[in-house]
């Protein structure tokens, strides 16, 4: 049902697009996917950027039939550490109907059924299809935005499906209404000009690491709410009518297996399926300074930096919310310490779908249809910058489906996907598409 | 009057005792200490250890005299980054009267003009001489404890000099009264069981990195003050008769003109040389957790780590202090995260030195004779660990002097130490000697 060879080639490319050093890696993974697709009949374009190059595919085969524009990314994350890897990351093996690779679900696992489907609807593809997949979404897509807007005609088209998300379990099969947007930052805290000893300095110089655990820890109240003045300001509710069709349900006991914690993160008094999908985060991914090798080393560094980053839910925009934290950080007075916050590139804003449209009804049936199950709605606590944006281009209805796990590692080291669920994205992606098809 | 082409060939040995690399130029540096004692007329020992030797040497001119154990050691800190060196730290350079080599202070300097000043006296040497030159002191002295508790008779002594310590200004000479101990700690905080997505996990799961900073962060009040319930317990006042006699003068603009910040850490309402000398810290002197290298992850890592430690005052017992520390973070409780903390080996109590003893008051005097000038007491905030177990072997009042200045540039890149320094250094040694003599 699928071509698993073909696949082990696809997640051979080592495509990490953060990594200046991979940059012909990433180049042969898209071509990879333009001669993919051409072998299936579609017309198939490269179009360059300041990056990684987007391909851009079509097939049109009846103008009067509507147009589906598929999303997806070639490009992965990076490896490191590698040595928590029990398989090279590039050397894809399968261990208990799960293929280990970096990439093997996100994103290339998922491309790859779409990719599988369309090669099956070739003889006969019933609604017209365009492909969007770009190499740049691991490292915040910072050239497809201006991209799509000079490429607005080519890629106009009713529905605009991203299949880059997740479902809660097989057992329960779920759409997406949403995701979260994102806005990250590097903080740089700074002391004296040099490295001090800690004997002769500890106690009158101010340490740049007391300083930046004193910023980072005063950003949360002890209910784990960001106590950032205007943090909250901009949250709209959703509906209620929306609110009621979400599968709210979180295992926790099952997290705790998973995981070996509990889910014991956020704001206290929220649910956890709410902090995770309707709220806003604060959240640390790097710290580091001062001597951090085998032994010890009594010195006082000079600087100390972290990475940081804010999780958004709609009408937060990422511009806003970026300058606000920035000038919050800034302004915070330490004496005998300058604080510089940079906001990087990449800003996404939160993305919603509309759980009463026929592109979203369509895919909803498909995965009733294919799991044999009743298909719930579900929202997504990661980021895809691109969708608000790409939905305004095609002038398209946004879609959020995926075959996604919780458990897959993607991110980590070890990531997987089953070589069951690529079975099913193929049905999926079929199924979907051939409900598409209106009556002529 | 001092020679330095003899200062230059001890320099020119490069030894390294933290790099197993340099273990031959360790133990070369020993035998040159021997030789020039052995021409001096002293009875040389080398003690082994299971790491570098120890030179031991002593010359009883008269039983019915007192006996001066002195201390040095004849090892040095490595010396990258050797890029930053203006002239090669093992070819000894002279500019504007400084030796410019790794060492030239700290401590083949000041064990240099000690030598000179024992040469010079051979021939009429009016107390008994002991010397005690170690090779570990850079590496925290691992051996040396053990032994000096097998040689006690060796080492009986009535005085023992540790000349290792430094003066304010050569303008206002001073006789150091105490230095600081030390305990080192590894902390580690741990989260779910591997790195997770932080758009998939933000909100629910627990950050070790929040967490981490929260702990740090935590044991600090807003004056600077450590919160950890005994921590200032053991603490016990100087007299007012010795704290009269110390000089805790501090030149803010000087501090700031060197380093570029203000002196503006440790407790509010306290002056700075009280908080460096009179006061024990916790500072962090490591930190580390989740991606920090170029770019951007969103990761919410499993763990975080960092490295802190605490300088203590007399009275305040390392282990002691090392196990109330450890048990105040590993009883704090963060939901879903394990904390863990280490102490680390290599203990080293405070110590201070009896202003009122017959030994400092003969180098208190050697200093003001020289310099013609008085002279002031001051303390340390640095630790030097083997001064107390010194004293109690040998059972001597401890003295602690030296030559040092703070803009010497020990343990970086261009140590210097002027000649005009070791010619004092001779007549002071030589002067304290001298009236260290009992009337006959």
């Amino acid at each position: 049902m699928v071509d698993l060879n073909k696949f082990f080639e696809f997640l051979s490319i080592q495509s990490i697009s953060s990594e200046p050093k991979y940059k012909d890696e990433v180049r042969k993974a898209s071509h990879w996917v333009m001669d993919y697709l051409k072998s299936i009949r579609f017309k198939v374009d490269l179009w360059e950027t300041k990056g990684h190059p987007v391909v851009f595919a079509e097939r049109i085969v009846d103008p009067k039939q509507p147009t589906l524009l598929i999303y997806n990314h070639y490009d992965v994350q990076p490896v490191d550490p590698l040595s928590l890897w029990k398989s090279p990351p590039f050397e894809p093996k399968i261990e208990n109907g799960e293929v280990y690779a970096r990439g093997a679900q996100d994103n290339k696992g998922q491309c790859f059924y779409v990719l599988e489907a369309l090669k099956q609807l070739q003889d006969d593809l019933p609604i017209n299809i365009k492909l969007i997949i770009e190499g740049e979404e691991e490292c915040g897509s910072p050239n497809l935005a201006p991209l799509i807007k000079e490429k607005k005609k080519a890629l106009k088209a009713d529905y605009v499906a991203i299949v880059d998300c997740g479902i809660p379990s097989l057992e329960r099969p779920a759409v997406n209404l949403g995701t979260r947007g994102l806005v990250t930052f590097d903080i740089e805290v700074e002391g004296t000009s040099i490295d001090l000893h800690s004997g002769a300095h500890g106690g009158i110089a101010y340490n740049p690491i007391h300083a930046l655990v004193k910023l980072l820890d005063g950003v949360r109240n002890d209910n784990g709410e960001v106590t950032i003045p205007g943090f909250y300001n901009d949250i709209v509710k959703l509906p209620e009518e929306i609110l009621q069709k979400i599968d709210f349900t979180f295992d926790e006991k099952e997290y705790i297996k998973t995981f070996s914690a509990p889910a014991s993160g956020g704001e206290k008094g929220k649910s956890a399926l709410e902090r995770l999908w309707l709220r806003p985060t604060f959240e640390i991914n790097g710290i580091n300074g001062g001597y951090t090798g085998d032994g010890f080393k009594t010195v006082i560094p000079a600087r100390a930096h972290a990475k940081f980053s804010c999780r958004l839910v709609p009408n937060q925009k990422p511009e806003k919310m970026g300058e606000l934290v920035k000038h919050y950080f800034e302004n915070q007075k330490i004496p005998g310490i300058k604080i510089k916050v940079q906001i990087n590139h990449g800003f996404g804003e939160a993305a919603r779908s509309n759980a009463n449209s026929k592109g979203v009804k369509a895919f909803h049936q498909a995965y009733s249809d294919v799991f044999n199950k009743p298909c719930k709605y579900i929202l997504e606590g990661a980021s895809i910058p691109i969708i608000p944006e790409l939905a305004q281009v095609s002038e398209a209805e946004p879609i959020l489906v995926g075959l996604g796990l919780v458990t897959d590692q993607i991110h980590a080291p070890n990531e997987h996907f089953g070589v069951e669920r690529l079975k099913l994205g193929v049905r999926i992606i079929k199924r979907a598409i051939e409900l598409l098809k209106e009556p002529t």
